[in-house]
């Protein structure tokens, strides 16, 4: 799968991914009254107001783009007719050649990861019959639940040639608040056995944590060790999430995966700039993409593209794509 | 919302919760054969067959419980037909006057996040009516991208009455990969400032680290921060997550997070025995919730309750609740 993407991301030179996050608040209300008019104020109108907006900008921004990233959170807000929006969202990018990456995090104890992993990039059997609950191309999954949490994404990875995105160093800004913690080899029991440290007098403090560093980098050794037996030509089908409002670790994240592609959300409306960015590619250029959501799906609302004005919501965002990509090829 | 549930332990005398995570296998092929003779072989017969089965299962056994908990990834893996069913049984347990935990494990950045607990604990607006997408009471939450990724789910418990529970130490074998690493007070860049650790020569590898800690602890400090402001009665609707299957770990937890009701997965099947729970317990006889799901829905295929038969699987489920609830009530 990541060789389809990366043949994608050649095709239209431009490594980004548009996110289809859609608030209420984004949308036109020409969109919403007229969803509120069939189907009063109901969460069927919600759903179908999100569904003719990302149609529409799909519609504007599919030949420029490689990929989209729908983020099913703000779907599921509204429930069942939301998700029919998000499943209706994903097929549609796919019939126009888009590869979909479900912005899902999902993460569990194995046998539930694997439910969810079926369900999202997988397939379940009913009867005698292979079935497709949703139908992304590659999904993220957050990696808190260790190895068997996120073996069974890499498996459907590897069964169904799919692809993943780990979260490794997320874009918020309380993200460091755990992974950016300084972590020893060691488990909490085997440091219990080490006693005193007088013997350790001079080395670095780095050492004395027995190699400590970020948690991140830590999950960055295992995102490389659960990709390596997933290869797809120079990278993996096994990627990294690191948000782009943290170029420095990006620089070093990438240094540390050089194999796996880095999904990079936060540029544009969460403050991440293209002068940031080039550290999170390899020299061959690729090895990134870069997401931006709001400042694309909400252009029409930037001074910049007003003069698109409301109707012109979706020639809107089709130039903030055109700009973005501009901006994302001038660091190279 | 905790003091709800807390008053429905206390009435049935038995702090279990029944996790209803169906597989397809789970289910006698009775039922399974009537979806596919209704609904050919199609997601919409496995969302049915989930349905029936859940039914039986939950009529048999509400009157023992104060709680259910549903595996939402048992239900996305079949789609929206999948949600559907989860939607369903959700409502028909809170019908049932059940406490409703969502097990959904989301967790995302603030704005992301939000919508999860819109979604799930919370309301949307759509035109001027307030409407929700899910109807859980409490729902299980992932920390992994720190407070502004919980936050806003502590705020929907707050404006709502409803619970979480985060996860702190999960009950799979690989949680320790990272929930055990000792961690430093100091993240990766104050951490480089501290050069050598020569003055440091006698001072315990603990306080070498800052305070070193397993990253679980960090977390249940996180756990207590959160719910301090959450308090409902003696007990905060800010709960925690810490697996049956690591009971000296409990032990440890249980006292720092006094105030903090712990939701244990790992009973039963997973291998975690009644003997190892009191220490999940306060002296009160509170704090602690046990769940069992495949030993409970799926009793009917051990040994020890095959007399049931398929037909009587959900007589069988039943009986196990009530040799589960005789089984803790044993550890005081």
């Amino acid at each position: 799968m990541i060789s389809n993407l990366i043949n994608k991301i050649k095709e239209k030179d431009a490594p980004v991914v548009v996110g289809l996050d859609p608030m209420l608040s984004y949308i036109p209300s020409f969109i919403i009254d007229k969803a509120i008019s069939e189907y009063r104020e109901t969460l069927e109108a919600a759903g179908e107001a999100v569904w003719q907006y990302n149609k529409a900008i799909v519609d504007a921004v599919y030949d420029l783009i490689p990929a989209v990233k729908p983020q099913i959170a703000m779907y599921e807000q509204f429930g069942i007719p939301g998700l029919i929006a998000f499943d209706k969202t994903v097929n549609y990018c796919r019939e126009k050649g888009l590869v979909v990456i479900g912005d899902i995090k999902r993460g569990d104890i194995g046998s539930t990861s694997e439910a969810y992993a079926n369900g999202h990039i997988g397939s379940v059997t009913v009867g005698g019959t292979e079935l497709s609950g949703f139908k992304e191309d590659m999904v993220t999954v957050n990696p808190y639940l260790g190895t068997d949490g996120v073996k069974p994404f890499v498996d459907a990875c590897k069964k169904h040639d799919k692809g993943i995105f780990v979260l490794v160093k997320t874009s918020n800004p309380s993200s460091g608040e755990f992974q950016d913690r300084l972590v020893s080899d060691a488990s909490g029991d085997e440091i219990d056995d080490v006693g005193d440290v007088a013997a350790l007098d001079g080395v670095a403090l780095g050492d004395l944590t027995r190699g400590g560093k970020p948690l991140y980098e830590l999950v960055a050794d295992k995102v490389n060790e659960w990709g390596s037996d997933c290869m797809d030509g120079d990278y993996s089908n096994v990627g990294a999430v690191v948000g782009a409002t943290y170029p420095e670790m990006g620089a070093k994240l990438r240094k540390l995966m050089p194999h796996t592609y880095i999904l990079v959300p936060g540029y544009g409306a969460q403050g991440g700039t293209a002068d940031t960015l080039r550290p999170y590619f390899n020299d061959d250029g690729l090895g990134a993409i870069v997401n931006s959501s709001r400042g694309i799906i909400c252009a029409y609302k930037q001074d910049k593209y007003s003069g698109f004005g409301d109707a012109g919501f979706a020639d809107a965002s089709r130039q903030a794509v055109v700009d973005m990509i501009d901006d994302i090829r001038s660091i190279f």
